[in-house]
């Protein structure tokens, strides 16, 4: 088959024929590839900033955000059929470690995860397992969903994580309207009945972000924290779900918390840094998110099938994978881009 | 009636004559006082450290770690007779406002703090409101409960946050086995299957919590969070509960996390300091902790009946006040201080 | 003032001047009448089914769903102005008891519900107490809000409670699309992103059901539970609200339930009779519900400002009492009937 | 390999020899038998009384509750080891359904069931797959707790859902202590601080049961819903686990309730009948409970190996089998039979 393939960090990676995947183990399966999302992440595997990380050898195939249809499965699969359309959940899990027992595949002790440390799915064909296996509803094209599969399952997980404790009449502030922030804008507009600020440091996002569903948007231009604080009659917000992570993004949302509020980190680059006083006289905690789990990712294709979360996206065909790395370094692409083999 | 009144900070508090508390609002209970913890907070009050935060007009009465006898009651409380034997909730809340009306009182929009912002319990009387007073089982003498007020409601609410997610199986570190610490374990064998660890730079603290229930103990000694690793096969553990907050112990506490772990600050004085990368690759949570609320306290007080929870307990009659200070101020006493009217 | 009075059972209530209600405790609020709901409890009362329950000495006021204008508080009160408008927790609750101060004031030791145990809303003043005042969105009339106040309540509570639990791809069943129903619908619509079908024995009340946001609607033929098995491919519903809770509703209801599911009982009348065998074997369970929370009606309210929850209301001046109980009794009313003093 | 099998029904199970179980699929685990719990089960499948349910092919072989040493693992199973001591859960599921995916692996889609609708325990050997083997602890032996993997784990699951709702203070009460029950009070005393009441009709069961933390016991002598009323000021309880579900059982246990209280209904036969004015006016819940997860199991062990659960065991060689289930039949056995191959 073709697939795009990193040979050596910091060249170019190079379309080249290799052969098929096949089953190695009675869970695996065989998907032929509909879409692959082209990430920022790839750029930085390219760049060699996942070397030690992933410890993978070169040369691997990239693209960890995959959706298609099941080619073949292992003798211990079930309830999949040859040529049903399927989302990937990025991880391919034991389901037998604690972790995985207990619904939080994420954590699994014996995880892989293709594009990343295994060979991915800028290809015609990519090996999972049955446990990362996601049917979609019939309405749904793999090369349209593919890119929720890692940042679409990000901003659901840590969406869905704070909308459970918010009530109408609550206020969440989302920092952060770009990639991630525009689903988890929209995510959170299915899921919770609370008002929702979205906080961004362009005007452009800003927009978007009211279009999506947003109640108010506050420019980040250092006052955001006051802004926030004037919404809410001076109490600030009970979520905070930071998509940012770095920048002044941290400091300015920790000072929208209100008492006994929560921060969602899900954005990461900057360090948490704050006096335990404040910590404990405001008794406000921060999350930590990570990706999501197999059932979030079933939960986050149900929204997309009725439509509530929708992803712009700009597809290549796969020979036209460096275009799409170049289109995404230089910024040229709104939404997601896609390849398509 | 006699108090000791703080007339001016860097000096020394004197007992003197002032006028009974009267009621003065529909809910007030005065409480002729039991015992009235001797509390570092007193120190620091004395000092000075607490004159912008709390804003309190000088001369007041210091105390905020009261229980005794219902003395008086006002016109619109209900379910309390005098001579009731009670401990004080160490806030005075509205019941009316947001915080209030969830059960979450400590959070209250206009909580007043005795002993802290308004005149506490060195003092024969008190002045409180009925939504601050507790009963107590008859088995219980207020002096001999007193300091579990505040010291011993913040470990209580602590713990049984985190002991919520523990099951049998998981391991939970408890760092600091002091004032606090050394009730947070009490409390922790009564409510928890989970594992204990407890932490501590002193031995002789470690040899007392091993008596009060804690499974393995380990010395404080810069290679603690390995020692915790190693005592977890390397996972870290589910839950940290830190009752320093300051010196190595949040580095080395947030280095004792399993993944998904949660990390409960209860300690105060240094900085948390963590990447962002960190908490999200290993989906770490950081939990606030502040005082605790009425249930809370109603909850401690059931397992101090049981005697599930002990205090060691120095009392000090009244009039020897200066000497309970300057024996806390000098490490002097074993246990807690208690001034008795 | 005037009020509609009961001055024996089974006779026709009468408009008469009374005194004005007094602040008569500390926490006491009196409230000008905006609206006050008419509903077919009052018809019940009138009857006498509630003599023995409610040992209201006659005559009295009767009217239990109000809302209009603060007109004077009592000396303990706080966050009230007079003139503001409100709409009142059906319940008088006491904030100190176990239920208050857990924010479950339903269950309230020592509560008084106006308009059953003492005198009501069908007048121009009517006398409450601080706790069951809540503020209303100046956009919002308490004329067009009273018949939220215990109907609505009760409707929001369940479905709340129920939406807690349900994720995107479950199924709830929300039987009988009547008074409660047509609220629970909206709320439902408003707070979760679940599959709702709604079943009821009128197709007018489908077809409002549709308009309201039900997905999926389904006649209660006989057949019903059969029709939810197969919009659930066999698997019944996660959840199943029943609004009913008499003829046949329950027994087709629980045959509706999916393993593991839970049937929120809100409607009554029945039995609910279950072998034993089937909760086990099914692991499934059953959710008693009552009024709801103060908190519970602060987040209607907010949902009622933002239009998401919407009552049809048909409003009758005071005099004429009599029409719009005869016009409920009849079946004349739709949606809900208001008294306007 | 020798195993015990039915033939018919209605006869008695004959000491065979047949084929060693065989690997067929990639996780499949051959466990070496240590002992097979002798369960009233057993009784009944062998009267019939389970054929239409089960469906099972005769002849097969009995016994639901093992636990042994691995002695061969299919192609996929990871982490076990040959000679690995373990204990199995009941049901072989497939880790690829919503249920098992979330952790409630009870509720699997297509879950089988040795020695109910399968080849079971009464053999030298016994196939299940790896998502049904917990490992145990070296220090305890596999025959000693084979009878926790079924009667015990179901003691356990509903004993630790209820405590997760209760807190210091709280009321549980536990109706039968005899095979689950004696089971669940163990567990209770180890996970919750609550104050535990045991009801059972024998005197003999509540000597044990004090004996085992019971905080009081009741006899059910007709007036122990009064007796538990005492016990609670006329409240009732917060929770009702109820190990009996049939003779008066469940109408004294209803009445037991305190204003939101939840009943666990564990024990089977009877039927639930409750009017749904007294589920709503009280607001109380049914809660249904089905053995239990891996995870539960693997916590029941972890209890186990601290020695804070106990089962007394009566220990048969595998040819007096037929004395075994004699004397269960009989009423000779003080705990719980094991089967020894």
């Amino acid at each position: 088959m073709k697939a795009v393939r990193l040979a050596a960090y910091d060249t170019k990676p190079e379309l080249v024929e290799v052969p098929d995947p096949k089953i190695e183990s009675p869970l695996d399966v065989i998907v032929r590839v509909g879409g692959a999302g082209v990430c920022r992440t790839d750029l930085h595997i390219i760049e060699g900033q996942w070397e030690a990380k992933s410890g993978v050898a070169l040369p691997y195939t990239i693209g960890h955000e995959n959706a298609g249809w099941v080619q073949e499965v292992g003798s211990a699969v079930t309830g999949l059929r040859v040529g049903d359309p399927v989302i990937l959940h990025p991880l391919v899990t034991c389901g037998l470690c604690r972790a995985c027992r207990s619904g939080d595949d994420v954590h699994c002790d014996t995880s892989r995860f293709p594009g990343i440390d295994a060979d991915g799915g800028y290809a015609e064909y990519l090996r999972t397992n049955a446990r990362a296996v996601v049917g979609l509803d019939p309405t749904l094209a793999p090369a349209d969903v593919a890119a929720l599969a890692d940042a679409g399952l990000t901003a659901y997980h840590a969406v869905a994580k704070a909308a459970r404790h918010l009530r109408p009449g609550d206020t969440a502030v989302l920092i952060g309207a770009g990639g991630l922030g525009h689903i988890g804008i929209q995510v959170f507009a299915a899921l919770s009945a609370a008002r929702m600020i979205v906080v961004d440091r362009s005007s452009d996002a800003l927009a978007l972000a009211a279009d999506l569903g947003a109640h108010h948007t506050v420019l980040a231009d250092g006052d955001e924290a006051a802004a926030v604080r004037d919404l809410t009659a001076g109490n600030g917000a009970e979520a905070v779900i930071d998509f940012v992570g770095e920048g002044g993004a941290l400091e300015a949302g920790v000072a929208m918390l209100r008492r006994a509020g929560s921060y969602y980190v899900v954005g990461y680059g900057g360090a948490l840094t704050v006096p335990t006083i404040d910590i404990i006289s405001a008794e406000i905690n921060f999350v930590g998110n990570l990706v999501g789990s197999y059932t979030d990712l079933v939960e986050l294709m149900v929204l997309a099938a009725q439509d509530r979360v929708r992803l712009h996206t700009a597809k290549y065909p796969m020979h036209e994978f460096a275009t799409a790395l170049d289109d995404l370094a230089a910024g040229r692409v709104r939404g997601r881009a896609v390849l398509v083999p």
